[in-house]
């Protein structure tokens, strides 16, 4: 059994406070919110240090002593959830944030910054980080590069991945590879940051990142718009695309999502009519008066071709909370429609109608007593299904795989922003070839050859 | 002489049409901008499909035979010229633009595709790459993305590797690691194309390439503003990204670099008086008038708290053009300094000002019959240096450590935009620790064992 003398190293090491173990945890550090299957462990590393957590690692290699990675635990995927045999190694304490670069608009912190704390930070000096994630309270920015978070305003903003300059990122093989630029532009030689951005904990464990800020975004617009059918919305998009230059989020919902949504908020319809799909617009600037202006001179035209059946433009920080409730009613719809599968995935736009299409008649006729919701982050091609409830696990497993099928077909991505962890693994092929997934594995071997870093979560 | 060999299934797999010879050659596939030494290569090979190229890698790795990757030609580091016992690979038979898909603004077309053709061909459709550089003519996508290629708009849409949605590639094993994903977000797995993007052709072979376009902007609006010091020219950036969303240049010139550019073009100064320093502002949309009224807006309260010293609005693309003759009048000074270093480095925006004043002052004191001129992309921290003309390599070697030396100091990079290849192989340390250089040896060798490709380039 390996885990004793690991154990009594890593104890000397960080000290006796930094190591948790079975009496000690209280419950915390078993599960992420993905609802996928965990082991206690039998211990809990809380590491204070970046060189601690390097120095962590490379007692972990030598004894072959396997850990899960650990940020906020807001992930989908299961991926945080320790395994039978695997230590925890939780970023918990590495939660400074450093520098602020006033000037430049950088932010160094420490991978267990809570997104939330640092917002609130930011925005107390006039900065921000454009990403914005329903996890914000819970979620760490380590956790957010290592997963790679989207949100509602990756249209606009990109991904996590835009926002990182540099990182520091602890090996197995006890390196701790510091790389906190903060310079935008750098071809210095290969940019290997993006090697562990998204690889989800499995080649190497973040402990500081260097970010790229943007001025706060003081103003905002909303309008929710109705429209006769899908093709109209990519039409909309196209034109909201052209003439706002701030356009944030573009949400899409289809009538049924929408209907639902309404039906577990308690509230009428802002229209008079039902429509096919309805587009939640945001822009994000300074100055509210001419967003508005812009808005609504977009929108006039469009009404006027019948492209937009009818729109609502916020007038109040009030009014646009009550059009997003409609799109974030998607959290309480889960717990109505539980045990229900939430998919994220995405799709080429010239290929998402069709389908939508195929998927809603296909559950629709197999599964008709449930309900098939879609809705999604339309200006990124990410395409949110929420079905359910289902009785037993057989159905479940049969949804994802029509689903995940037809994803396929259609030359999508099984997981837009969520990842694989354990909860996709099974069907990461309809999205990634052989030749790829050999790349994959060559790349884990190369940087952790004894696979003790979140080892089986998306490759074996 | 493992050549021959090689040579013979070369030809017996491409075709003799598609392997040029010394006597064919006509000077081309020689050597590329930047100046570096080449040698007359013993073949040229011209594949014409991507799985010709996976299996012209894999003749090439069985037979040790090493060769030099070929683009556009229009690197400034060297890395496109082929060494002595190396065979050239270009791409400049793939050139075919594939699959617009006009409602999700992607486009798939192969890696010899040249940017000029590719933006005429966009522009047409409505559809634009946002990539722009002075090479636009001769350059090609595959290249573009192999360097990852900056330019004059990545304030706003980033490097061109924020144009990548997918590659395909081809490894030295024969694989053709085909990924051409066409959606924005994918989680789905490592997200391999990083590894490539920026490689300089060290880590395989781009075949084809699937990008992300945005809408062609039809509307521009050119400002050249007169600015009392750095630190007005800082505040002005923040104003100017906070309050003109369809900001796409800020470009910074200081003063001594305006008079000699304005002395070459043999043209007035737009300003009465002399200033600092001077920033070029070009905002691109859609809708002109009002663009041209944000400007004003933004700059009339920054004249008043005299920020801004002056500032001309060009009224018409005539005097757009004019205003931008004055930052591309770099490449006619380059002309005039010969031999001369144009240094591209890239610094935080706290440390530029001080950066810059001690390496006017150092190289004003031991190089004083030399001029020194300062410019760049301020909003990206990139900074551009044209000093010379240097009489003797001797000097022209000193300047360079001396520079890079102070670069290092700051935590900038020694390459902003253009790469390492050979020209910068010798101060890669300044810029990267030998942990980073450890890790993307063992990529390399991971990849490419037998460092068949661009060997040498960037690392041993």
């Amino acid at each position: 059994m390996p885990s004793g003398r690991a154990l009594e190293m890593l104890r000397n090491l960080l000290g006796d406070a930094s190591v948790l173990t079975a009496e000690t945890l209280s419950g915390r550090h078993l599960t992420d919110w993905s609802g996928e299957g965990f082991a206690t462990p039998e211990a809990v590393l809380l590491p204070r240090t970046p060189p601690d957590v390097a120095a962590a690692l490379a007692i972990c290699a030598r004894e072959g002593q396997p850990l899960a990675i650990q940020g906020g635990l807001t992930g989908l995927a299961g991926g945080a959830n320790p395994q039978p045999g695997e230590f925890v190694l939780s970023l918990a304490k590495l939660n400074n944030i450093e520098t602020l670069d006033e000037m430049g608009g950088t932010v160094i912190g420490q991978a267990g910054v809570n997104l939330g704390t640092l917002q609130d930070y930011l925005g107390a000096r006039g900065w921000h980080l454009p990403l914005d994630l329903g996890a914000r309270g819970s979620c760490q920015i380590g956790g957010n590069a290592a997963t790679n978070a989207g949100g509602n305003r990756v249209l606009r903003y990109g991904m996590m991945r835009d926002s990182v300059l540099g990182l520091e990122v602890a090996l197995p093989d006890g390196t701790l590879l510091t790389m906190l630029n903060q310079v935008i532009k750098n071809n210095a030689g290969l940019d290997l940051k993006h090697l562990f951005i998204g690889s989800e904990g499995t080649l190497g464990v973040i402990t500081r990142l260097s970010l790229k800020l943007i001025p706060l975004p003081n103003a905002r617009c909303t309008a929710l718009c109705a429209l006769p059918s899908f093709q109209a919305a990519t039409h909309l998009l196209r034109e909201a695309r052209r003439s706002l230059p701030e356009l944030a989020s573009f949400e899409l919902m289809w009538d049924g999502y929408v209907a639902a949504a309404l039906s577990v908020l308690r509230r009428p319809s802002p229209f008079h009519e039902r429509h096919a799909v309805y587009v939640l617009i945001e822009t994000l600037g300074t100055d509210e008066p001419a967003m508005q202006t812009a808005i609504e001179r977009c929108l006039e035209h469009l009404v006027e071709s019948r492209i937009v059946e009818d729109a609502v433009i916020a007038k109040s920080l009030e009014q646009a909370k009550s059009l997003w409730d409609i799109r974030e009613a998607a959290s309480e719809l889960m717990s109505k429609l539980r045990p229900f599968i939430a998919f994220d995935v995405s799709a080429p736009l010239r290929e998402m109608e069709g389908f939508v299409n195929r998927m809603s008649e296909l559950l629709q006729s197999s599964y008709p007593t449930q309900q098939h919701l879609f809705f999604g982050h339309l200006g990124d091609g990410n395409l949110h299904l929420l079905t359910g409830p289902y009785a037993d696990d057989a159905a479940l497993h049969d949804v994802k795989m029509r689903v995940y099928a037809a994803v396929e077909a259609i030359g999508g991505s099984i997981s837009a922003e969520t990842g694989i962890g354990f909860a996709k693994k099974e069907f990461l092929a309809r999205s990634r070839s052989p030749d790829e997934m050999a790349l994959m594995r060559a790349l884990k071997n190369t940087v952790d050859p004894q696979h003790i870093l979140n080892r089986g979560r998306i490759f074996d």
